[in-house]
């Protein structure tokens, strides 16, 4: 897991500061509920040497009222430990009803210590994993909050805090060994503790990956997860359940409102480029065809920002045998009594064939999310829920083209206008059309959110600057065949 | 799981057909709460070819409304479907929010097949385990039933079955050449087919393996754990979770009527008998002691069974460095607070000690269960849960040895009216064992069915007969050495 795992976008320092703010507080408030739920929860922080993990949980007991946490550190298990069952210690550790357990590393720790230093089989590894996911599970099972965190840094960062650390007589101390050889055999190290977090990653006990290169940064991601967890245990009376991170690889993605949308295209230009791109598409589609690639091309985008046409020239250089557009609209009743990516698992391509789909399975994301169609939890979920569904479908052997069409809220507006006073246009305008746009601002915010997430290495987003539609059109075929040109070579 | 998995006991044929009678009723009450309630059901059906599959669905769906549920049949993949994402033809066959689906087979078989077929490497069936548990867990996650059920049966029965089938003219077409195949490749087959349940054993969506002996008695099993789920479901706002199958091998243990109660000892050779134990055990317990082996034993019965003599003669013989004796009373709020296993966890020996337990963690399944202490789904997880912890134990290395000390209801009213009546005995009778005497036969329910479920291979429970005090002691002195002299063999 931490091979594909990437470094989550660091909000600035003001924003940082608010949101931090806002976790302890929350974290503060929940403490009473927790205690009167009769939550147990179990939070263990694991993580490289010299990550900060102590320091995280003094920082986070500060939100908490002495009566209600205790903190245990796991050394390395003393003679007369070494001689009980190996879960002993630990399950001895686990909180009460209503109170919050902070472990300083724990089972994970001392499993992969005896796995790296090789004082463990494989087979005695296997079974301390069958041991570990069915001691997890038996906490889950009776209502525990089992919270793991890993706490993530480089090799050249732990590198660095251990010169800096031992550089100085006052914490000379808290460099041990292990942190040395951690550094030593660092890509050893994270294989194993990859390995480890994969088999252990339990739908009920997720494993949460923390970027820790700065303090407060290391805090905030825990309290917010951390929080969102004991709402999660609050609440589950409501079915909910805990909220997967993301494991797949993500790409950069600029934010909507950095967008430049003054690009433009001249009509000659644009003509020419058409016609060439169209023939060099259409040659392509010949070769997938006999390849039996299957390929996914994906819109969404605002209202008016040019979909429509922007697929009609795709498809005007396909083959019509070889090709099928999906326009998504609500779902119909037998859609909507089923999950929400049946109806794309059922409308999928074959290999060879092309499936265009004008909006997409991020209609949980966006308008569910927006309008209330499903919970928090689900919407939330659906991020990675989502990012497994196009893993599926590329480790399948996919070509997954995902397009945002990008226009601002001036374009939109003329472009309403001009829907609804020429009347062979006036079927493209609707009532909801003017509800959604006054929520624009609410839309971008989740627009915003589903493409930082969901913008895999081996689906991105790509921005279709829609303002000029031209431009945008050449863009899109120019993508879609330098896509399919990669997947052919 | 196939290998551990041990064939439950048949019941007689009135008992068969009245459970049946009831399990039908009730799935058919069931379905319109389904219905109401919007849980879509996936009931999965693999298994051995002629398991009888087809049979148990048509079986099955005789209770529900045909409008409430449909039945696929799995077959190889078409061309077609060949040319989808492996999950396509899968998923496209979930349920419908507040329906039942039927599959004859699926996911397993197909990825079963493949890797039995030699079709698919290691790492492309790595890849479908991963596939099919993200599958499975988002199913869950959003809210589905899964009931994943196998149809097992032995090589011989199997082997009976094709030879009946393919001698008539009408049922020879129902012999196919995968039947064929599996029969003559059998142990093959059950240990891949025992690494794919392993593999997708879900927290969520565990796996039952049925004994599908026969056609009446398989349809019992599935309905009586298929009627459980939904309950599950329909309850799950209350935090129910599934149950898991037992997968550790049972001991066949008979019911307590049937246990002669008639033994006895005389005087002179209970004492000669005595010493000579007592005096081998020491002898084991220093053995035991530098060749570092943990011995757990586990103290139930009646109360006034004669528990306390019984075990004094054990530690009699031990020397008091050595050993610990742990009664377990009702537990204390520190304890209450916590996962009811934490007490026991926290008391377990070092290597080379031995702890006896004056009562158990089978409170759970005994008291806890008649006196509503705890949730109905709590103590049926319990067997399981129990299972797991003292196979803990047991790969850790200790001896487990479980007595149930017996004695008839008479000889407990005479004991009873004993301590009633003699002043110094005074102390051991109250007013709570006048109470639990009055639900004898809820408790005897509760203990037949407890051994039955957790008289494990590696921790049987052993019955002391005690209506003669002496010839239980005599007994237990034997069964405790007979347990050491074969670990420390």
């Amino acid at each position: 897991m931490l091979r594909e795992w990437k470094e989550p976008d660091r909000p600035e320092e003001e924003e940082l500061r608010a949101r931090l703010a806002a976790a302890r507080e929350k974290l503060a408030g929940q403490q009473m509920q927790v205690k009167e739920r009769k939550v147990p929860v179990l939070v263990l922080v694991e993580g490289w040497g010299t990550a900060g993990k102590g320091f995280l949980i003094g920082q986070t007991i500060q939100n908490i009222d002495p009566r209600f946490f205790k903190v245990a550190s796991m050394d390395e298990p003393t003679e007369e430990e070494r001689r009980k069952p190996f879960l002993c210690r630990h399950f001895a550790k686990i909180p009460e009803a209503g109170k919050f357990m902070f472990l300083d590393s724990g089972w994970m720790d001392e499993v992969v210590k005896g796995r790296l230093r090789g004082h463990m089989t494989d087979e005695e590894y296997a079974t301390r994993i069958e041991s570990i996911r069915r001691f997890e599970r038996q906490l889950t099972d009776n209502g525990y909050l089992v919270m793991k965190f890993f706490l993530h840094i480089s090799k050249k960062e732990q590198a660095k805090r251990i010169e800096q650390l031992s550089g100085e007589k006052d914490t000379k101390w808290r460099v041990g060994k292990n942190d040395l050889w951690q550094n030593e055999h660092y890509d050893k190290c994270r294989d194993v503790f990859s390995s480890y977090m994969k088999n252990t990653n339990m739908p009920s006990a997720p494993w949460y990956i923390i970027d820790a290169k700065s303090k407060k940064w290391t805090e905030l991601q825990v309290l917010e997860i951390l929080t969102q967890g004991i709402d999660i245990a609050l609440g589950n009376r409501d079915m909910a359940v805990p909220l997967l991170q993301n494991v797949f690889p993500l790409e950069k993605v600029p934010l909507l409102c950095d967008i430049p949308l003054d690009k433009t295209i001249d009509d000659e230009k644009y003509k020419k480029e058409l016609k060439q791109l169209q023939q060099r598409l259409g040659e392509l589609h010949n070769r997938l065809y006999r390849k039996k690639v299957p390929v996914i091309i994906a819109y969404e985008g605002w209202d008016a920002a040019g979909k429509g046409g922007n697929i009609k020239r795709i498809t005007g250089a396909l083959d019509p045998r070889g090709y099928e557009v999906h326009p998504i609209a609500s779902p119909e009743p037998h859609e909507k009594a089923r999950h929400y990516l049946w109806r794309f698992w059922t409308r999928l391509p074959k290999t060879g064939h092309i499936a265009i789909f004008d909006r997409t399975w991020y209609g949980r994301v966006m308008v569910e999310r927006l309008e209330g169609f499903c919970s928090e939890n689900d919407w939330m979920r659906a991020y990675n829920e989502i990012n497994e569904f196009e893993k599926e479908l590329h480790d399948w052997g996919a070509v997954i083209i995902k397009f945002w069409v990008q226009i601002d809220k001036d374009t939109q507006l003329a472009r309403f206008n001009d829907r609804q006073n020429t009347p062979e246009k006036q079927w493209k305008i609707t009532e909801e059309d003017w509800r959604n746009r006054e929520k624009w601002d609410l839309y971008e915010e989740a627009v915003n959110e589903m493409i930082q997430k969901t913008s895999t290495v081996y689906a991105p987003w790509h921005i279709l600057e829609s303002v000029d539609k031209k431009y945008a059109r050449i863009k899109a075929l120019q993508i879609v065949i330098e896509e399919l040109e990669k997947a052919l070579a």
